[in-house]
């Protein structure tokens, strides 16, 4: 058979025909009228996405690049942070703090558990001087969701700011950075924003920008103030990744033609046909809490996790992602984020089955997608 | 008339199509062997550009977050750092040092004009302790190509190391980073790399790594020794900008078919015909020791420079760029950088035939074309 790809990894996830065509454009620079409309236009469309009156900004990185710009201009050394640490991202905020010499106080929470905002009032009574609480939406390694805004009803009402890794969660699920009183929100094109990777979005408060004025940490590239002033004049302070900003204005494009309702009911289905067909093949899902941006499986008993994986990568050509250390092979994880649709859903339950038939698993062929078909019918419109 | 645009500014320099067609492939994951392989092949690649054993670091980043990662690993807060200042990117070390609380001490050379390695001998013999030289291979400001071997013939003999921005000069001119002794180099997917920005390139000698081991300076996203990590296993540490990376293989396909002398030659015979079809006009360069990555062209009297590339750009489409503060509308400048063919000399120069005609300088109406064919056609083959 021809190998045909079925990319569905929590990121990064598929990119629709038409964005994949519009890198292909005539090449175009970008200190002219004609880019910084497209730039104006995808801080509009991210402001839109994110909920937000304040800017959104555009960096030339990854993810991870946004997660720095958030502790070095908010934080300073010697400056207290919590960290709710629900994964593999989690981890990383600690080190950047480390890297900056920000003392980084960790709360451990076990993969795919919950953490209530009465346990954060209770730890932040613990502390004094918490300058900010580093918070996942939708932790990636686990899809488990955390209450946001119940951590921002307890961090809000402080001096404390909250800072919100939405990588992989916004535009996939409620996160109104305006209207839930976020003061520092993050997220990267690889995800529900349907673009390739390369930019990262990062928005700070009113609150968080007094801290970002205040900030004594050591940046140049991901320096806030910087990346404020080229705004203004409508452009960025570097040289911007010409290309991928132009292929994120064809994606927002489609994500504000459907509107942010229609995308979380998207992602809703999505999610929900997932866990369906999950349940339905004897299955158990890893989180307490699961979101509608990816699927976390516990691996059955007696199969090598990471084997599963690379027996759907390498026989069916179906991506799904393993688990990251330290629980490699424990679980895997099916990507239901941004450009997906129903069938994307069938493809993955189907390629899941026959894979396990491989490894000797014994379900009932075809029970996983007769309950994702299900819930897929009923909500298809 | 269609308005069809021509893109003749140094950097962001024209893609070939087929490396625009490269980015429009079905998506791929970035923690796979089929992208493991494209990874190495592009580092492999890059090796043979700069012309080096050691790895060179792809970053996901502007050509900023490479000139901020060579500053970082290499030197700490306290550190002395000698800058040879030659054009705004010049400026740009000193901005960053700055930001890290290195000392910098600025050589400030007018824009345009050479600095000797002697000059840099009795500099050098000025101060104590300086840890790192920051030179310029070819200054995209102003168009100019310094002595960087012979600077080298001063520096490596010493304790101090030789960062070179080679961003828009490797690929077009000469700068063996081995043989030549050099200690950091950088440069960017834009440049003569024929790949849209958003990727930037580094590279350390053995003796600059004994600095990054030592290095005390705060730095995470751009930690040199997380990429070496990552890349003994193939990959990078954080996700890379994967469309961009395949784009740059193929570039680097074309670049290492030609060959790098045939590349060098490529890029004299442009820089030579440029300069040739603006002398014809009676117009002057800017440099003292124009290189063959852009022509930067003194504005004649009486004339607006920044008018002159506004006209250009807005009447004819054809994209140069004009100069820099403090020197707006001083001069302008044509790039002849990566994959430029020998008709967009043409166009360059009839393009800015017909606005400088649309402004009332008077000069002879196809002097500058005559001049530039006799170069390109002696040398077209």
């Amino acid at each position: 058979m021809i190998k045909k790809s079925y990319l569905l990894t929590p990121g990064p996830t598929p990119i629709p025909e038409s964005v994949l065509a519009a890198s292909a454009q005539p090449f175009m620079h970008h200190r002219t009228p004609e880019f910084s409309e497209i730039y104006m236009a995808v801080t509009e469309g991210l402001k839109y996405i994110f909920q937000t009156d304040q800017d959104v900004y555009i960096l030339a990185s990854s993810g991870s690049g946004a997660m720095e710009a958030a502790v070095v201009n908010i934080l300073s050394p010697g400056d207290k942070a919590l960290i709710l640490n629900c994964g593999k991202f989690g981890d990383r905020w600690i080190k950047i703090c480390n890297a900056y010499g920000i003392a980084a106080t960790a709360v451990n929470i076990a993969w795919g558990e919950i953490y209530t905002k009465e346990q954060l009032k209770e730890e932040m009574g613990r502390h004094s001087d918490i300058k900010a609480v580093f918070s996942t939406l939708s932790a990636t390694s686990t899809g488990t969701v955390y209450d946001i805004q119940g951590y921002s009803e307890v961090v809000s009402q402080t001096e404390t700011l909250l800072v919100v890794d939405a990588i992989s969660g916004v535009g996939a699920m409620p996160c109104p950075m305006d209207e839930w009183e976020l003061d520092v929100v993050i997220s990267g094109s690889q995800k529900s924003f349907m673009t390739p990777p390369g930019l990262a979005y990062i928005s700070f408060s009113k609150k968080a920008w007094e801290s970002v004025e205040r900030s004594r940490s050591p940046r140049f590239y991901f320096d806030a103030r910087t990346a404020r002033k080229s705004l203004q004049k409508k452009t960025s302070p570097w040289t911007p990744a010409i290309s991928l900003v132009i292929q994120q204005m064809s994606s927002l494009d489609i994500m504000q033609t459907l509107g942010l309702e229609q995308l979380f009911e998207h992602h809703r289905i999505l999610g929900t046909a997932t866990r369906a067909g999950i349940q339905a093949m004897g299955l158990s899902l890893l989180s307490k809490n699961p979101g509608n941006s990816l699927t976390a499986v516990r691996t059955p008993a007696g199969i090598d996790g990471t084997h599963l994986v690379k027996t759907m990568q390498s026989k069916y050509q179906a991506y799904i992602a393993g688990s990251q250390a330290p629980h490699q092979g424990e679980f895997f994880r099916i990507g239901h984020l941004g450009y997906v649709g129903g069938f994307d859903i069938i493809t993955a339950l189907s390629a899941l089955e026959m894979a396990l038939a491989d490894l000797c698993y014994t379900c009932e062929r075809g029970s996983a997608i007769k309950a994702a078909e299900e819930i897929l019918k009923e909500n298809w419109q």
